[in-house]
């Protein structure tokens, strides 16, 4: 076993490093995050507030925070961009996944959504996070090819596909945002999704948790919104 | 000019960047973040959703994401720890003081504070945070020298100083909380703010800004919250 992922049993936050680990094709497990959070979560070395955390077996060292998780894996696996600036780059677009899960679930459920914030989430503030992907991958994407950094896969690739790929799954609806906003980088997501390894591992997730994303009432008040819109 | 860093004038996420600049010796200037936010912020090269934006002059290349921001200039100016596994814990305590700023101010503002929700931070999340800090340097600090990483400055302790010594500076009261829980981290804040560099640049913010800290409604619900628990 090369890591252990600390986290709930729900594609959200975790996806990310499985995504990543399942391209590197590492030998990962899921542990439940009750093992470590919150009772112990300050009692081993390099605590964290919050999960997912990462184990390396070997060194026995944990990890917590998504992002530095990510650059942590991707640096040990060969899947950073080559050039420094790139690199920060990269930590920014995962900061902006980051950022959008803590948007689409209002904050970790601080508040469910009404019509009127849903709305406007959709109509500005997604679709500006989506055209801001594929301006940043304007260059270097099309619709059939291409990677955000070098013509190779990244940690900025993974981490999108570990956003939009689950977003698209769980809820279908929000497709039509990205054809709209980002048809390239959409396209990068499919071709990400298709690689064998993270095929392999979104076949065994999704046959296992369905459409679900980050459970709880937030995840209900989406599907709400979501069918009130009627599409 | 080096850099220029388009931001509110205010402390908050801005001083990050800032106290790195300071230490470094850096010519930066800041400018209003109106002039790039919202309208132009996403037809720049590298388009960002949010402030802070940092331009750097030379190369004229933007970059945006607080902590991307932070390890971009921590890596050009020799302020990252040496060895790869560190440099990721760096990152992970700069995310850590990011969410830090998200919960003070209820995630920008989103809710008030209430007493009750107030007390709850105060007792148990923020003195977790500090808790975490504390435990984090446990072996490398102590009252009265150390640093985070190989016996020598880094973008950790930057950034660990720009969040407390600010908090402690415009809310003096949140001095006793890291007293309390992080004794030695608190000793380092004091060290770092002292720097020739950093000196001069928070006298000079401090006597232009007085105590305020990330203003607005959110920055009064604060205060209102401090001055009722008369400590």
């Amino acid at each position: 076993m090369d890591y252990q992922l600390f986290y709930w049993n729900v594609p959200f936050r975790g996806n990310f490093p499985l995504i990543l680990m399942s391209e590197a094709g590492l030998k990962f497990e899921v542990v439940d995050a009750s093992k470590i959070y919150p009772d112990s979560s300050l009692s081993i070395i390099c605590p964290g507030v919050a999960p997912p955390y990462l184990l390396d077996c070997k060194e026995n060292k944990y990890l917590n925070q998504m992002p530095a998780i990510m650059m942590h894996l991707a640096s040990r696996h060969n899947l950073l961009p080559k050039n420094s600036p790139d690199v920060w780059v990269a930590l920014k677009l995962i900061l902006d996944c980051n950022d959008i899960l803590y948007e689409i679930t209002r904050y970790h459920g601080m508040e469910m959504w009404t019509s009127q914030k849903w709305k406007e989430f959709r109509t500005y503030r997604f679709s500006k996070w989506l055209k801001q992907f594929e301006t940043i991958g304007y260059e270097r994407l099309d619709k059939t090819s291409g990677f955000f950094f070098d013509g190779k896969i990244s940690v900025a690739d993974l981490s999108v596909t570990a956003l939009l790929g689950a977003l698209k799954w769980s809820f279908p609806a929000l497709t039509t945002d990205m054809k709209e906003s980002c048809p390239n980088v959409l396209s990068l997501v499919e071709r990400v999704e298709k690689r064998e390894g993270i095929k392999q591992f979104l076949k065994k997730q999704r046959k296992e948790l369905g459409k679900e994303y980050c459970s709880g009432q937030i995840e209900d008040s989406i599907r709400s919104m979501l069918s009130s819109q009627a599409h």
